[in-house]
């Protein structure tokens, strides 16, 4: 009874009978030779929220007060805040892209006429990779996805994937595992270190940087702590550090934002 | 030089060589008789932001984006998220009155034409209800007046004030001590606890009680603490607790929402 199957859960079905190309379009930046990467053909499940129009998404009041009120959740009000933040033709980076929801997102709002807009993704996941690149060629036109350079590569070396002309507006990262994948591969504490380092460099003066940490596994709390640690040494004259969480619930994911002046 | 004082300065002058009414009219509920109470004429100086119309403020939006980027306080988040929940014709509480402005800025929320909403406002000093007071008798008309209530109480009494039939939509708390004030008087955790869970109560369903704690002084962390606390053991099919923070400026004020489904 596939309707009621459709009732019981919001995914939809799309493409688990279709085969995909069999391999996937990866690109990689100029002068960028990482080692080969082979993209598995997938077959994927989308959700109702992927294919949604992220431009139809929440606005920041909507997000906030959702969130204070318990109907919105903290990716949502990341989201939102992007989008405040984020402007057609900018270059940002999906430091750690997992299913592709959150490149998916970033490249509707940088994607330009001009073709100016860039979208950084990583992870050092092969099959989060390929999920993320499977969902885009589904999702979004091929101009659109002329404008994304994937790589499955470690957050730590966004800085030799990303230009070093290219003022990045947003560094994103969800950290903790591959939702629907292998949950023994987590990010850790000091590549999440290295990688929060790098992002402070590479992200210009009005970005952002947006972490949204769950904590819910083994190991959560450790990498919270790190994020946090990072955050609050940033210096108060070119940094705001700031951070929004659930306090009666102990495992909710926290948003942490730290926008560089 | 009066005009150099101005720029110096953003705090106007009015009401400075004013003689204020030599007693000013305080409000009480029906039934409640607390000690007598003797209100001091004063002079007293508003700050530009107290005259501005909180109606102008920030919306969620701007104040939230404001806050992530450095450019506006916690404050302005509080006072936009109680706007997007407070409706005119509620009851709301003030717990700290201090120097008037949130007193100010809920009874601008609440008021209406029918003359349904009040403002129960409260504050343990005296001299805190003195400043409200004749706050209040300069920036709201006579209608506007007769829809608050003012005390000179511990918050931790506030069911003594409020009538058991009101629905309370909004409970807002400012802990520390009264700006301008004398600085050893301050909001303390005990008392505070008793507050938060007489808050809790009176609260209806919807509504929300805020509670934006300034830590910079001795004690303030172990309010914050007690207030965490609080927070964190409130049930989470009932309530929803969120708290927003800076984490790299140590003694930025924090602000806790509790949101009671």
């Amino acid at each position: 009874m596939p309707p009621a199957l459709l009732l019981r859960s919001p995914r939809l079905l799309l493409g688990r009978s279709r085969a995909l190309p069999p391999l996937l379009r990866l690109r990689r930046a100029p002068g960028f030779s990482p080692s080969p990467l082979l993209v598995l053909p997938s077959h994927r499940r989308l959700s109702a929220a992927q294919l949604a129009d992220p431009l139809a998404a929440a606005g920041v009041e909507e997000a906030v007060v959702g969130f204070v009120t318990g109907k919105r959740k903290a990716t949502e009000v990341a989201h939102s805040v992007w989008r405040s933040i984020v402007r057609k033709g900018d270059t940002v980076v999906d430091a750690t892209c997992g299913n592709g929801n959150d490149t998916f997102a970033l490249l509707k709002m940088v994607a330009d006429e001009r073709g100016q807009g860039r979208v950084y993704g990583m992870d050092i996941q092969d099959s989060a990779i390929d999920s993320t690149s499977s969902f885009l060629e589904m999702a979004v036109d091929s101009h659109e996805m002329e404008l994304v350079k994937l790589f499955s590569v470690c957050h730590s070396r966004m800085e030799d994937i990303v230009p070093k002309d290219s003022p990045v507006r947003l560094v994103a990262f969800n950290l903790g595992y591959l939702p629907g994948g292998d949950k023994t591969i987590i990010t850790i504490p000091r590549t999440t270190e290295l990688a929060l380092q790098a992002a402070s460099r590479i992200v210009s003066s009005g970005g952002l940087i947006s972490v949204l940490v769950y904590i819910g596994h083994l190991g959560g709390r450790d990498e919270l702590d790190i994020v946090e640690s990072f955050a609050s040494s940033l210096p108060v004259d070119t940094w705001v550090s700031c951070k929004f969480e659930m306090i009666n619930r102990p495992v909710a994911p926290v948003l942490v934002l730290l926008h560089k002046k």
